[in-house]
């Protein structure tokens, strides 16, 4: 029997359990408002938001794979598609798409078109490093470690430093052959 | 023209943005880790989810008010019912009762038919005296804060801590009389 094709991001989000976004929105914005106190530095806030995110990607990963019917990408092209389409519509109910494909495949950009994380947020002056969305980023990283692709993931524009939009650039830094325990025919 | 009646929570809840409450879940528990790993003490840890929680609220009661259609509450009794029944519901999408109330109707009890915030959570050892759950008391008490209602919101049962429910008192401490700055046939 073939494998059953991958359900649109759109059917799993509206079937899956879910939450008020403003509350989300305001849950994310208490923690940042938490690391920036406790940290000092945003720098350091940076990193503590892309690990929290790489926590939470690499348990993510699970419920992506159960819920969407994606099993084996052919390639990282298209396990990008699949992470803009479905990832970003079943998780934030949101789209994104895809763009600025480097030449060898291996480089690419994620474009939001809408963002949850951001609504009612103004980052004072003193935040201007700051890359509040960071934890998406870290989201994406961890999630990819878990099915073999080390990646690097960075922010190319993003509106609350004043960019017309969020694009984030997933580079493929390392893709680790999986092996198998066991015979496919066992 | 009389006021519009209050809309049910499972109205509210699905006319509003959502997102996915494993990606909620695991924020949550992304943000009570980082906590623990920064502060150490468990004690302060309740106390900032407890003060995370009530800058939420704050801000969420305006939320509530604008989708809710709920004015005014005739009194503590009214308005513990509309935080249980459509409150719970628009933020969470999750039931609640109230129960246990005393004599005079200033303490009562909100229980919790379901928590997604504690999805595959298990406690550790070391994290005996954590109110995981600690947010919800706070948004309820900043959300109360913003009506005029100075209140105390504590846990009484918690399944993570062998409870057989969640349970909340919320106890109404001093309720400030709004004073309004024209009259009302201004």
């Amino acid at each position: 029997m073939p494998p059953a094709a991958p359900r649109s991001g759109e059917a799993i989000f509206s079937s899956v359990e879910r939450v008020n976004a403003e509350l989300f929105t305001l849950t994310y914005g208490a923690i940042v408002r938490q690391l920036l106190t406790d940290l000092e530095e945003v720098e350091e806030v940076n990193k503590q938001l892309d690990q929290m995110g790489y926590n939470i990607g690499i348990r993510l990963i699970d419920e992506f794979l159960a819920k969407s019917n994606v099993s084996r990408c052919a390639d990282f092209k298209e396990t990008a598609e699949m992470i803009a389409k479905i990832g970003f519509k079943m998780f934030l109910g949101v789209s994104a798409s895809v763009v600025n494909w480097d030449a060898d495949g291996s480089c690419c950009s994620i474009v939001l078109e809408d963002n949850p994380l951001v609504d009612f947020v103004e980052l004072p002056d003193t935040c201007q490093g700051l890359f509040y969305c960071n934890i998406l980023s870290g989201v994406i990283r961890g999630a990819l470690e878990m099915v073999a692709m080390k990646t690097e993931v960075t922010w190319i524009r993003d509106m609350l430093r004043g960019d017309d939009a969020y694009e984030l650039q997933v580079k493929l830094l390392k893709q680790i052959p999986e092996e198998y325990p066991y015979k496919d025919d066992e």
